[in-house]
């Protein structure tokens, strides 16, 4: 583990925060996770990301930097070529692919997730079958980018493995509650095998809290 | 100029499709603008972007790029070192910053743009003062990234530069036609400035629509 002095604020179900843990796990670089209560913010949030006043944060030499996938990105250049382990793929087009579809994940089905979390109940059915055709694209992405391999990252998880992945929780928590499958096989075949395999790398696993962790949260969300 | 064969599907007074043209004009390559008719999209365009069917979309080497800050990164990354001139800077910390202005833009301050344009008139006044006080953190941000210099880049014209700067053209009409002056000299005095030389920049004046291109277009849209 590199020794660095490097700190996130964060807490440990935040999916957003979890790209960055995963990140930093992946480049074996030592951090702190600073517990967040989001419902009392810290002054060191505040004083962190005056802008948004979100987690994730990443302390690093004394500066901050917010956005999640912005922090991913600095985790990948900053920590680069000590042992090999790239998040994002080296060709700019292959860049530009896992730039696209971890852009669309954030636009098109995280604020689904959001709306089935804090949403009123009479629309959670309609929303459970968008979020299910938010997915469908990304099966695609998934045949097109892993090439028989593995990963969106192909051999080892990348960029769009880490966007995508953090929110896998999050996602089995809402099928578990509703009952409706989101990802099937018949559907999505790559998306449930891939994640699986995602769920069981080094980097991910011990960051991905357990589906029940995430159940009884959704039950507070939606309370 | 770099003869490339690269292709941009867009319209000329889309801001998202000028920070396109504006990159590859700043690279030093050719390219062939195909112009879109929005209202009936070509079979080029779904086929390129199946997944949003938006423009811009660069086509280069047969391979299909989308999502405007993609397109960007793509440009920056696979047009590198021929003349130095670089879109992002070199330090991953400042490249963070200028991805999370990017980012903190597209997210908070073109939302408010396209509410104007197309939303009720009655809501105009307030949406107003929203574009406002959105543009605020962005006069901090210019003076903490521009170190004195004329643009967020420094000396040259970088990233958030781009990301901003093709949208002057269209905050400038609705400040026109409202007669409410957005970007004004006491609460934003650096972005002022910085829009005067921005547009007067060779890679810039020649992409930014004129005033009243954008004053017709948002009439057409309002109406």
């Amino acid at each position: 583990m590199v020794s660095s002095g490097v700190q996130v604020l964060g807490t440990t179900f935040s999916p957003f925060v979890n790209r960055v843990r995963i990140s930093l796990n992946l480049k074996s670089v030592n951090f702190e996770l600073i517990e967040e209560n989001l419902a009392a913010k810290s002054d060191l949030l505040l004083k962190s990301n005056p802008v948004h006043k979100k987690v994730p944060v990443l302390i690093h030499d004394g500066k901050c930097i917010s956005e999640s996938l912005v922090i991913v990105e600095y985790i990948d250049e900053k920590w680069s070529g000590d042992d090999g382990v790239s998040i994002l793929p080296s060709d700019p087009y292959d860049r530009a692919v896992a730039r696209f579809w971890a852009a669309y994940f954030d636009d098109k089905v995280v604020p689904v997730l959001f709306k089935l979390s804090f949403g009123p109940e009479s629309e959670r059915v309609a929303l459970i079958e968008q979020l299910a055709e938010g997915l469908v694209p990304l099966e695609e992405a998934f045949m097109t980018c892993s090439k028989g391999k593995s990963y969106f990252g192909g051999d080892n998880i990348g960029y769009t493995d880490i966007a995508l992945g953090s929110f896998i929780g999050w996602i089995k928590a809402i099928e578990k509650m509703s009952g409706i499958k989101v990802l099937a096989e018949a559907k999505t075949p790559g998306l449930v095998g891939w994640v699986n395999k995602f769920l069981s790398t080094d980097a991910a696993k011990k960051f991905v809290p357990e589906l029940e962790v995430y159940v009884e949260l959704l039950k507070k969300m939606q309370a």
